[in-house]
């Protein structure tokens, strides 16, 4: 059980580490790179354990392609359940479950595989930053039409501006750090 | 501490669940999908304790881009370390190291952020798949370009008829499964 001041620290080591960059990848978007931070062995444990918090009952976390699997599967141990690899289109092999969705520069499709049955399972969706909510919001979806009860959704940053938030609606949002 | 025994379930539970799929993601090879095999919170468990073994003394898990990533927070988490993504070419913002490759269909590049240093530090790759053994060992002569010391390579699935083994060459590798 975590106190306060680990998510105080949890927080702090994001804020520290995420490396910003302007233009990436197309002009006019700012990337926030975790890449530093999962790198960090006591700030990936305290940012999967601050992700995992409140989430006990959960019967299956889901992470999202690509930056979503480090923590979904650091979450999905803390939680002592599995993880579910929700992948972009082409990564996985036939058959599928398949849904659409806008991005904040593009579209993009996120499949799961029918060989693993959802339904009835509580599903906590993890991934690294919140811009849009368009792919957050698409795996909870994707999930949900396959008859998975969506606990939530976890993610570390969300950037403000783009109000994911409010596309993210019928779930508890849990957001560790918001710029 | 595991005994013989996890290492025994963890492989039993890998060769059930693991999902084969003729032609994919081109005609000819037999792809290995372990997406079951993640999302079964035993066996994720297990497979993540075996990889671990034997590496306690590492100072970063490197996980390849993608399904690498699920396996390597989780070992990274369980040896109390951070994870490094290696990730394929255009996902990481400049500035980065990048070393190309052949893989069993085709070439590929793969690339970590020049902000993290990882000269002198013991690393452990971890993947799922091994294959012709390509991406691996392209990880690892990647890390080991920037002064990284290569501990080991780690992988649940190995492919024998491949041969894979026989290009990771100057660092242990542990394979989990020998299909």
């Amino acid at each position: 059980m975590n106190d306060a001041g680990d998510r105080v620290g949890a927080a702090a080591a994001v804020t520290r580490l995420t490396r910003w960059v302007d233009d990436f990848p197309v002009p006019g978007v700012r990337f926030g790179d975790l890449t530093p931070v999962f790198a960090d062995g006591l700030a990936l444990r305290s940012v999967v354990s601050e992700l995992a918090l409140g989430f006990e009952d959960v019967d299956l976390v889901a992470g999202i392609d690509a930056r979503g699997f480090l923590l979904g599967a650091g979450v999905a141990l803390e939680l002592g359940c599995g993880v579910l690899a929700v992948r972009k289109a082409g990564k996985l092999p036939p058959p599928v479950h398949s849904r659409s969705y806008d991005l904040e520069y593009g579209t993009a499709e996120l499949q799961i595989p029918t060989a693993i049955d959802v339904a009835g399972k509580r599903v906590l969706v993890v991934d690294d930053v919140l811009a849009t909510g368009g792919t957050v919001d698409a795996a909870a979806r994707l999930l949900a039409e396959q008859g998975a009860v969506i606990a939530g959704a976890a993610v570390v940053l969300e950037i403000a501006v783009l109000a994911g938030r409010d596309r993210c609606s019928g779930y508890p949002l849990d957001c560790l750090v918001r710029v």
